[in-house]
C-alpha cells in the first residue's frame, strides 16, 4: 500500500525527479525534507523510495535528504524482531504495534530480508495481515527493497531508519526472518534484539542460524495459549537455562525469556515493559549511546570493506586470475597466502 | 628447546641463509626440504623458523619450502584445543599426546595465540610441564611466533601445519587460549574443535568468548577427579543440554560432552576414540575434505581482505582523513555510507 501511494504520487503532481529542470528538482528535494520533518508519511515514503532507488540522480538527492534528517534522528528505540516463518511475526508486530501506538508512540516498521519480496518470511509485503497498523496514521510500514544484496538492503534499511526517526517515529521495529545472515546486519542497527520462538523448544532451532540466540536481549515464546501453554512453559525454562550458560553481554543486560500470545494479546505489556527497562538500564550505564556510536563506526568500516571488495573482485583481470587459480588453492596444490599476495601485486599495478 | 636447537644450527655449520652466495642458499633450501620430507625434526624447526621470519629473503625461501611440502601435506587430523588458563591444557596436551604417540602416531603441537609469548595462556613456551612430549622423537612442539598480529600468527601456524604434515606428523594439535578471536582462526584451520572446560559449569564461561562453545565438536570437562567428580557430572549434563539447543552443524556431527582427568590419565581413550569416530564419520559424508577445501578458500579470501585493508588504512591520506571525520560519523552527524564512498573515491585517485 505504501508502495502504491508512492507510485501514485510519483506519477502525479509531485514528481520526485523532473529531468532537465534543476530548479524544480531542488524544490522537490526541499519539499520532501520539509515533509519528513513535519511527519508527513507521503514525504517519508518518497524519501525512502529515493534511498532505495538505484539511479545515481536519485541517490544524490537521497544523500542530501539523509544529511538533512541526521540531526533530527537518533531519538528512538530501535528493536530488531526475528523468528522463523510460522512463528507469528506478523501477528506479533500487529499486536505489539497497536500497544506501542496506544501508549502514545509513533511506530516505524522496516524489514531487512533480501529475500523478503520474493517469498518466504517477511510479512510486511502482506499488509492485509496488519489491519490496525496499515490504516493507522501513527504507523509507517515499509517492506525490504527488492532485488538487493544483503549489504544493499542493510544500508537502505539503516538509512530508512534515519528518515523514519526524523519524521518523528520514536519506536522502530526492524524485522528479519531469522534464518540467514540478516540477523548480524540487524543486530548492528538496533538497540534491542528480540527473538520470537515457538513453544516446541529445540525443534525449531533447526531453522535458526547459529549465533542468533546469543544475540537476543529477549526471547519470547509466542503462541503460548490453549493447548500450547504447557509446551510454552517448558520451552521458557529450557531457553532460560540455555541463556544462562552464555557469557554475559557487553551491555551487562541479562537476556530474559517471556511468553506471550500475540493472537490473544496476552503478555505483551510485560514485553513492552521489559524493552523500556532495557532502555533505561542501558541509558544509565551509557551502553545505549556507546552502542549507537559503535554501530555508526561499524557501518563506516563495513561499507569501506564492501567497496574495497567490489573494487578488487569486480576487476576483470582479477576475475580471470581467480577463476583459473582458486581451484588449485582449494585442492591444496597452492598456498592460499601466496596466491593472495600475487593477486594483490597484480591488482596494485592495475589500479 | 626447539628454539634453542634452531639457534644452534643457524649459527653452526648449516646456515639457513648465507648472503652473497646463491648456490649455497639454494643448496640449503633443498637440504631443508629433503630433511622435512624425511621427517628430520631439526630441518622442520629450521623450515618453521623461515616461515616465521620477517625478513623478505627468508620469506621467499619459506614460500618455496611450503610449495615443496604442499603435495606431501594434508594426510593428518588437525585438532584445535582451547580453554581458559587454568583449565589444564598443558597437562591435557601432554597426556593426550602420550596416548596418541603410544598409538603409533607422530604428533605436532602448535599454538595460535598472539599473546602467548608475552604472558597469559599458551603453555607451549613452558615445556618443563610437558616432560614426555618435549623429549619424545615422535613429537614436535612449537610455540606461537612472537610479536605478531593474530592474522600473522594464523598464517604462520597454518603454514607450519603444512610443514609438520610433510614431515610425517599425522596428528596436529593447535592450541589457543579460548578468550579471544584466535578461536575463529583456529576453527578455520582444524578438522576437529575441542573445548576444555572446568567442572564448575557456567562460571568459567564468563571468560570464554561468545560463540566459542558453538564451535566445539567435543566439550571435555577436565579435572573430573576427586572432590570435583560430582561437579563435573553436573557440568556434563548442563553442557549436554545446552549443546542440544544449538542448531545442527554443517558436518551433521552431534557435538559430545565427555569428562576426563588429564592428570590421572582417565577418560582419554574415550576422547581419542571419539576423535577417530569423527574422522571416519566426516570422511564418509565427505565433510572432512569439503571443509579442508573451504578452509583453503577461506584463507585465500581472508588474506586478500587483509591485504586490501592494509593498502587502504595504512595510506597516510586515508589515515588523516579518517582521523578527522570518523568522530562525526560516530556522533551521528554524518552518514557512515557517504563518508565511506568519499574515502573510496579519494583512495582510487591516490592509488
Amino acid at each position: 500500500m505504501e508502495e502504491k501511494e508512492n507510485h501514485k504520487s510519483n506519477s502525479g503532481q509531485k514528481p520526485i525527479i523532473k529531468r532537465r529542470n534543476t530548479v524544480k528538482k531542488r524544490y522537490v528535494k526541499e519539499e520532501i525534507i520539509k515533509g519528513i520533518l513535519e511527519g508527513d508519511r507521503v514525504s517519508l515514503g518518497q524519501g525512502i523510495t529515493l534511498v532505495e532507488s538505484k539511479k545515481e540522480a536519485h541517490q544524490k538527492i537521497a544523500e542530501d535528504i539523509i544529511d538533512a534528517c541526521l540531526p533530527h534522528a537518533n531519538q528512538s528505540i530501535r528493536i530488531g524482531i526475528t523468528g522463523v516463518p510460522g512463528v507469528g511475526k506478523s501477528t506479533f508486530i500487529e499486536s505489539m504495534g497497536e500497544l506501542v501506538i496506544e501508549a502514545g508512540f509513533k511506530l516505524g516498521v522496516l524489514a531487512i530480508d533480501p529475500s523478503s519480496q520474493v517469498s518466504k518470511g517477511s510479512i510486511l509485503g502482506d499488509k492485509t495481515r496488519m489491519q490496525y497498523l496499515s490504516t493507522n496514521k501513527n504507523a509507517f510500514i515499509r517492506p525490504s527493497p527488492a532485488g538487493e544484496s544483503l549489504g544493499g538492503v542493510a544500508r537502505k534499511t539503516r538509512e530508512s531508519i534515519i528518515l523514519c526517526e526524523a519524521a518523528g517515529h520514536d519506536v522502530i521495529f526492524v524485522e528479519t526472518v531469522g534464518v540467514g545472515q540478516s540477523e548480524v546486519a540487524v543486530h548492528s542497527m538496533v538497540d534491542f534484539f528480540l527473538l520470537l520462538l515457538l513453544p516446541n523448544a529445540g525443534d525449531e532451532l533447526q531453522g535458526i542460524k547459529r549465533g542468533v540466540v546469543e544475540m537476543a536481549d529477549l526471547v519470547v515464546v509466542n503462541k503460548a495459549d490453549g493447548d500450547n501453554l504447557k509446551d510454552a512453559r517448558l520451552a521458557k525454562v529450557a531457553y532460560k537455562n540455555a541463556l544462562h550458560l552464555f557469557p554475559p553481554k557487553e551491555s551487562q543486560w541479562l537476556p530474559q525469556v517471556l511468553m506471550c500470545s500475540a493472537l490473544a494479546k496476552q503478555g505483551l505489556d510485560e514485553i513492552w515493559q521489559l524493552v523500556m527497562d532495557y532502555k533505561s538500564f542501558t541509558k544509565k550505564n551509557n551502553f545505549f549511546n556507546t552502542k549507537r556510536n559503535q554501530q555508526a563506526q561499524y557501518w563506516l568500516h563495513e561499507s569501506i570493506r564492501a567497496h574495497l571488495h567490489r573494487l578488487f573482485y569486480q576487476h576483470p583481470t582479477v576475475k580471470d586470475f581467480l577463476k583459473s587459480k582458486e581451484k588449485e588453492v582449494m585442492e591444496g596444490k597452492r598456498s592460499p597466502f601466496r596466491l593472495a599476495e600475487e593477486m594483490i601485486e597484480q591488482f596494485k599495478k592495475l589500479m
